[in-house]
């Protein structure tokens, strides 16, 4: 059965629109916090793939939306890359042995040993599959290696990223070093997603904002694209979604072998239409927070439709959905979105 | 005295483009670390004009940048409308009554009343004036309504800004209501800098980028123009710079009686000064974090001043220096900037 999400992805003809939330498994779903507190923690939640996988389904249920997105966390892959995870609560996640040199580098497993261990990702994906209506797709994710290695050079989440940027300016061989064992990982995780059975990859470089423009690419994009360059000659029937966070001044040096760029909600849709349009199928990008007003959210939908036409687009949030946002918003959000592309 | 930074800020030639750091007075020098012991906490350090002008001015004897900034907290003016703010060490600054409704918004003392209680910011300046060299510019500071607004809505830094946003698009008048008071008292509140004698003022938006594009002018820049105006009327001779923080996408819709732009890291100041750099003297703008190698610093400073040429430009940091910055590396940046711009 062809997936209206797919077909959209490649820009072909779509009935209407179709539409996800990114973290549309998560908080502001009653069913979500439910299974999470089952769960025990977080990391509990992303090792318990009949978990995983009843998380991942809910917003397909409750909200209406057109693609399933694999419940996880980017930070699983350096967690089996050897790393020491912890989520405390109120703070997120926390790595205790943060890499400062070449040898704590060197200690970490890396390639297929690596990607063999995320079994738990893989079994969720088949478990999924078997219960996913058959128009509906999933999707899987990573994150971009340079986000990733931002938490694994400062061990937490950071405000101004200067352990890696001391890094990148004074010691920048060490941290290409750290990308490169990154990206390998991140391949072969990816294409064990697609073997067990995700229909789409979306890879998030959510501290895109964190590097000057002109470093861009050297640090964070050209690793992406090579992800992308990997799985496209393998499984070039699977679309590829890129979503670098908050990168408005990049996007006339945005280049690569991908269907879909991700377009957040400091980048407006009337820009990203300009620079990409013609080379790529562009997906957002709503303010989260108008979700806190179905007015707000209308107008939006609205102009985001008028600017992007019935096609080449997929409709998304520009960013994560928020915890505290009313489910009868996000339901607004999701028919609304259907509703203004629908052709008669 | 001629002034070379005022003149830079009005476009006249000067024999070498000015520089100055965001954050010049700061954690990064010992002998600040010093004062600010003895003052016991920020705050104090604030309300003590004697200590307050010894840091102020310690950048230009130490560093050698060619302006002062006065050294205060964007936050002293919600605390003398009346709000409780405490600075929590190693949280930041915390208003223990944010606004939430009107009635909360009416309590707060605004216009003149609010900007007669900041004398100890006043006394500061007339203090710093007596001693600071008279080829040096003093550059007095606000932060922009919104900027502002954010603290007193959400009671503290954050991430999201959902509180503020909810507000934003479920109550507009109220925000709208909240951010006419505070511009009423930061005009006031410049005038006044002003009158005790700074010779350059700035508007940090340091915030803005939490705003969507579309809305940025209606929530944010319209009320920095409204202040500019203001100033202008009363001392067209006093230079004014904007400081929006990272709204690159926004630059084609700027607008407004000033004099500097001031560019922030995320945006390449080729691309500031293809949409403003002939309506606006540009500001900026190195990555902050480039300070970290003398080399990185050294590549920076040179490519910003082949962009800019020698005219037309203030450097300066994209966003503040970081507390690990050496001292002698703040230096090389100051001397590098004067250096390569410097007219035989």
């Amino acid at each position: 059965m062809s997936k209206i999400f797919v077909d959209a992805c490649f820009g072909k003809e779509t009935p209407y629109t179709p539409v996800w939330m990114m973290r549309q498994a998560g908080r502001y779903l009653p069913e979500y916090m439910k299974v999470r507190a089952e769960a025990g923690n977080f990391l509990n939640l992303c090792h318990d793939p009949k978990k995983a996988c009843e998380v991942t389904l809910q917003p397909v249920d409750i909200v209406g939306v057109d693609a399933a997105i694999l419940f996880s966390d980017i930070l699983v892959i350096p967690d089996e890359m050897g790393m020491d995870l912890e989520f405390i609560k109120g703070e997120g996640p926390k790595f205790n042995d943060p890499l400062e040199n070449e040898a704590d580098l060197d200690r970490l497993i890396g390639g297929e040993e690596a990607a063999s261990k995320l079994t738990y990702v893989y079994d969720t994906i088949k478990l999924i599959k078997e219960q996913l209506a058959d128009d509906k797709a999933l999707i899987g994710f990573t994150g971009a290696p340079w986000t990733l290695a931002t938490y694994m050079i400062e061990g937490q989440g950071t405000k101004t990223y200067n352990i890696c940027k001391k890094m990148m300016y004074s010691n920048p061989e060490l941290l290409h070093k750290i990308l490169a064992k990154v990206t390998e990982v991140v391949k072969l995780y990816m294409e064990k997603q697609i073997e067990a059975g995700i229909d789409v990859v979306q890879i998030f470089d959510s501290w895109a904002a964190a590097i000057e423009p002109s470093k861009y690419d050297e640090f964070s994009w050209k690793y992406m694209v090579e992800i992308a360059d990997y799985l496209k000659e393998k499984h070039p029937e699977v679309p590829i979604i890129m979503f670098p966070k908050g990168i408005p001044a990049f996007l006339d040096n945005v280049y690569g072998n991908f269907d879909v760029f991700g377009v957040d909600w400091s980048t407006p849709m009337a820009l990203a239409k300009e620079k990409l349009g013609d080379k790529y199928v562009l997906q957002g990008n709503m303010e989260p927070c108008r979700l806190y007003s179905k007015e707000a959210t209308t107008a939006s939908v609205e102009d985001i439709q008028k600017t992007m036409g019935t096609s080449r687009h997929i409709f998304n949030l520009g960013h994560g959905i928020l915890p505290d946002v009313p489910v009868e918003n996000a339901k607004h959000f999701v028919s609304e979105c259907q509703r203004v592309s629908k052709k008669s």
